[in-house]
This record gives structure tokens, C-alpha cells and sequence, in this order.
């Protein structure tokens, strides 16, 4: 089963600035060979059911180990089963309509 | 690692009526021997990670089975390395600083 | 326009302990005169929706104002125009369906 | 108070296509004058609270008008007093630390 999935981690008691745990996700992400497109809110996942969120437990393991003693996520994730749609589709079918406006 | 998760599942493409497919998911819940209360939005579940990421999946799919050709999942979880905390302990613990304000 | 809302705010910079935080929201909620009710990860809220998102607006300055430098809050909400709904009837409607399953 | 925000709409009740009614949310964001970014799973919003929620209502209003008899909408807000940030500056943020990783 495939998903796209909105991952957006927020660590607690590290002060203000996560960044530096959010760029850690990056790089989990990037290891487990998943397509991501980070955004100014969270992160764009697609990808196979089990390996998204096999990364998204390594991404909490991940960002405890660096000191966060506390993690809270957001995550919003589709699926379906009539037809494929990639992130990128998704994206194309809403412009594809405002264009169709102009 | 324990999980305290927010599970609120849309089925699109059957109408506006959800309840059935929410039915569903706690009979799914249930079945797994997952602790979990539903609310007006969504599911409270607590459990450990791949129990909890398992059902979440088995969800989707027997959803999927029912007839919705689409759905949109949103999720909120937390975890925490300092201590265990329970979802009574969470509401316990607001309740007592209100208490104190009386 | 009546909304249903789920609502989770996270303070960020006041260490791992939010619970000081969230009971103010419920006064503030409280002070509005909305209908809500807290679960393990959020609150529950229905009413009109300026006067919700009044209420919102007020939780976030009220939690800026105790010294919570950065605040990352969920909000789940749903409008319909079909019927009205209320919270109660949303949960009575799913636990009518598995009622007749057993 | 300014706030950026991460807006997903989801229309109940029209099918399983939504990218007509994401796309009027667009053209509603574009004429309150908000900068703003679609992705695969949302679209971010960077601008002053009360135009931000404005603008959220109106999409609402918009797509019930459309036809949708049912809307259930996920947003994530942050605000902060510590310092200004916009949506440019956190990805900027984030993508620092993985350049200084290389």
C-alpha cells in the first residue's frame, strides 16, 4: 500500500529552535531512500506504507537520542486504491484547474 | 517505545456520512487489545509503536475494503523518554492545575 | 457558520511539562461561553466560528503572555451545511453502528 | 500578531477529486493579498492572525457554496514572540544544518 504522508515533528525541552532536530529527519528520510520535499510546515513523504513509517520511528529514536526527552507529531497521510497519484500529480490537478480559470 | 496517538480518519468518495467506517476502526482497535477512547474528533490510543502503526494500517485497508476508494488520515502522537505518562495521567494533570486556580 | 473544532496547543520553550498551559486554554475557553471538553491529546470545542476563533487567538496571546516564546498548535475543524450536528451526536452516531454489530 | 499556517481542506461529499475545491481556496488566498505555498499535502500561509482566519472562513464559505455538503479541514499554526520568522527563514534554517553536515 502506498502513502503520501505531511510528517511534522515538534520537539519539546530543547528550547525554541528545532531546526537542528528537523534536519536530522532530513537525513533519516534520505537514508531509508524516500521521496521528501520539505516545506515551510513539515515535510512530503511518498512512499511504501511500512517504510514511511518505519523512517517516522526512526526519526522519534533519532531525535531522543540527540537529547529531546519529548516529541510531539503531526502527520497527514492519504491513501487509495482507485488510481496511483504521485505527489507531484497532486500538485499538477490544482494548477491544471487555476490555469484553466485564467 | 509507548505512543499516546490522536487518530482521525476521513473516508472520501462515500458521502458525508463517516460513522461507519469510524465503527470500523474501533472494532480494528479493539481487536489489536489497544487501550483507546473515541471523542467528537478523532480516537485517543495508547499502546506501543508497532501495535498501535499495525492498526492504523489495518484500518486503512479494511476501509479501503468497505468501498472508500480514498482516505485522509490526520494523527498526532507523543512520545517521551523522561517518563511514562498514561492518557489518564495527561488529563489528570491539567485537571489539577485548574483544581489549584479555584 | 457552526464549527466543530479539535484543538492542541504545544508551547515550545517552557521545558516538557505543558499542562500549565492547556488548563489556561480552558479558561479561556470557559470565559467564552464554548461548549468544549478535553480528551488526552486536545480539546474538543463547538460553536460559532468567529467566537471560536476568537477563543483560539486568546489561548495563544493569554500563552505568550505567561512566557511561552513559541507556541505550535493542531486544529481539527468541521462545517457542514447538510444538517446541524452537535459533538454528542457525532460519537451517538458511531456508537449506534456498533451496537447493531453486536 | 502574525502566524504561518499549514491549511488542508478536505470536502466531504463530492466525490473523490478535491483539486476544484483546493484550487478555489488558492484563487480565495490570492485575493487576501497572503503569501502562500501549495504542496502535495497543504498549503502554507504566512500573514497577519485575523486576515489568516479570514481567509480560512472564506474558503469554507467558498466550497459549501461549490456544493460540499461536508468540509473537515486540518490546520498547524505557529506563532512566536521571540523573534520574526518567516516561511523562507525556517526552511532556510533546516537546510543550514544539512549543508554544515556535508
Amino acid at each position: 500500500m502506498n502513502v503520501i504522508v505531511d510528517l511534522c515533528v515538534v520537539p519539546l525541552g530543547v528550547g525554541t529552535s528545532v531546526s537542528r532536530e528537523v534536519a536530522e529527519c532530513q537525513k533519516v528520510l534520505k537514508s531509508y531512500g524516500l521521496s521528501h520535499e520539505m516545506h515551510a510546515y513539515g515535510t512530503n513523504i511518498e512512499g511504501d506504507w511500512d517504510t514511511v513509517f518505519n523512517a517516522i520511528k526512526t526519526c522519534h529514536e533519532r531525535i531522543h537520542a540527540m537529547g529531546a526527552p519529548r516529541i510531539s507529531t503531526t502527520i497527514k497521510l492519504g491513501t487509495r486504491t482507485d488510481r496511483v497519484q504521485t505527489m507531484a500529480e497532486k500538485i499538477a490537478s490544482v494548477e491544471q484547474k487555476l490555469a484553466q480559470d485564467d
